[in-house]
């Protein structure tokens, strides 16, 4: 049935962060015999494996007992019937980017099951997804945590909850969010030097891995200003949708339609004269132009797009795909608190929802 | 008697970061009215004022009360006696900088009273005392943290823990860790400018309240060697001391045991040849020069002292007297996982113990 001294986790996607974070979780269960953590239920969208009476899936074949399936997913109602059929409190471990697994948080949560994800999605949805992701918390005590929705496992929510919680005003939120824009802009337009055509640099990226199959899902700044209304409601805002607010958009009008991410690579030189001139105003005035994202809380503002910097400035001088996220506080003056480090790739991803998943464990003992 | 509702705090220390941490104690409670927070014991090294039946002492009227108190501090075994003495559960907040307080978290954890102090000197004394202190922590499962026991309300701590917690290998931890010393490279050896007198900067440093009574408390490298020790035990090195490493003392020997602050500084500007021809060689280089304290977790070496740095490098670009602290890790490659921003101040230290302690109430509840 489950004893009392374990905590079944349920983890759902079994991708890129997903085996990361199994990988992760199976060195934590060697390093830390209490409590014992059974993984009960493993799935992807397609397929489940699970335990009817929760003893735990051998950690290092869940991915090959997944493939070996013929199962199919529970739906969340009887995932959660599951779940709560055991007498062990339950985490669920969301390593998807899906939005029907999101719209589930609410029942999960109000049936006492706590859920630490990356899965911007939940967050970043409508307002009132949001609104029913933390009462259904806060009714039923069951946590929630989202560390790797922005900045990967950077410590960004946790500090922005910190400062909010401890009682100080943050004033303006700023940085570089997306580990595909800052490769981008930091080999286009360096501080030294004079960079990359834009088209190049676009297809040099693509190749590396840094972005979405299709570029065009990084250069419509949606992933930015996902995160950005993360934080923006995290400090206060009510920030509708991630829609809601200026987002600029890097995909030429002509190219919106093309079919695909492929033949939009084929034809993006020819508006490389769109980002020269870019490049070049920002360098007529001592400056880098970067891809950012700003809140600003009294005013209400947020805004994605383009912006020059003085290349001293941090956000300028920012390396590789390092993201970047100043705080302006009133306790911390003029001068920001500020978070800098790799914002993406499955290991760092998977650690914010491994630390995610510790502080559950801390709050049922 | 108290309640099980209730939890009890009892706060030692009664200085600049124990009004601020009252101060943001009152907004809290104001906040987030469950569970019950009371202050039921405050006291300085002098006077202590508290409640024998564990009702609470009105917040804004606590120092207030404890200055016309007439009891002297409960000496530590009084302290736990009284606070067990309670069905509610109960935090020591510790803002004093007293080793003898100190000493008693052992005694203090055992008996189930969980701890919240920006104190370094509880785990940057012995290593025996390091030892003490967690093992009775995971006896009782009373809980310790000491977030601002390196760059105040920076999130240095929590983010080392972490990293170590999910499985990232730390190989070196760099950074700028005194405010003080901070602010006095940063005006004596500017990225851009000549700088000013070594001897001037320190006395404006002074007068500004950057240093301690006598600045060579801050000059000695001491405060720095305690924090590198906290960081490195925290990394897994076994460090038995703060002095049982290299620490560079920019106190000039022949001032070491001058009267007085005001004599050493009235002295210091025959020595200001000493710190110009450092400079001197640095710029040579094209490099500043910075008090850096550094550990490299694969050799097990901590250094603090004097280092050059490239105008670009973060370390070199730092303002005011912001700290900077970069981990790099396996996970994050080459690029370091960068914390940044005011590391000294009564607000953000006891930002950093409000947060504390709204993390132990969390495992409480």
């Amino acid at each position: 049935m489950g004893s009392a001294r374990q905590v079944n986790i349920a983890i759902i996607g079994a991708g890129g962060v997903g085996r990361c974070f199994l990988s992760q979780l199976e060195q934590l269960v060697k390093r830390r015999p209490e409590p014992k953590l059974a993984l009960v239920y493993i799935s992807t969208s397609k397929k489940a494996f699970y335990t009817k009476d929760y003893t735990t899936i051998v950690l290092n074949s869940a991915v090959s007992n997944l493939a070996s399936s013929t199962e199919t997913p529970l739906a969340p109602a009887a995932l959660a019937d599951y779940l709560t059929g055991s007498s062990s409190k339950a985490i669920i471990v969301d390593n998807t980017s899906s939005q029907d697994v999101a719209d589930a948080y609410p029942l999960f949560l109000s049936r006492g099951i706590s859920i630490v994800t990356p899965n911007k999605k939940a967050f970043s949805g409508s307002y009132k997804l949001w609104k029913d992701i933390f009462s259904a918390s806060a009714q039923s005590g069951a946590r929630v945590f989202h560390e790797s929705s922005v900045g990967a496992g950077l410590p960004v929510i946790s500090t922005l909850k910190d400062l909010v919680d401890t009682g100080d005003e943050v004033t303006k939120i700023e940085g570089v969010f997306s580990g595909t824009m800052s490769f981008l802009f930091n080999s286009f337009a360096p501080t030294s030097g004079s960079g990359g055509q834009w088209s190049a640099e676009v297809k040099k990226a693509k190749e590396l891995g840094y972005t979405e199959p299709d570029p065009r899902d990084d250069l419509n700044g949606l992933d930015v200003a996902r995160k950005l209304t993360i934080l923006a409601r995290l400090a206060g805002l009510e920030v509708e949708s991630p829609t809601s607010f200026a987002v600029q958009s890097l995909i030429p009008k002509e190219l919106e339609s093309v079919a695909s991410g492929d033949e939009f690579l084929e034809k993006l030189p020819q508006f490389d004269s769109e980002m020269e001139k870019v490049k070049a105003e920002a360098e007529a005035e001592g400056k880098v132009v970067r891809f950012v994202g700003s809140i600003d809380v009294g005013t209400k503002q947020v805004k994605v797009g383009l912006e020059k910097f003085d290349r001293s400035h941090p956000i300028a001088a920012l390396k590789g795909s390092d993201n970047i996220i100043s705080f302006y506080t009133k306790r911390y003056g003029s001068n920001p608190l500020i978070i800098q480090g790799a914002g993406a790739g499955g290991e760092v991803t998977a650690m914010g929802v491994t630390s995610d998943l510790l502080k559950v464990l801390s709050s049922l003992s």
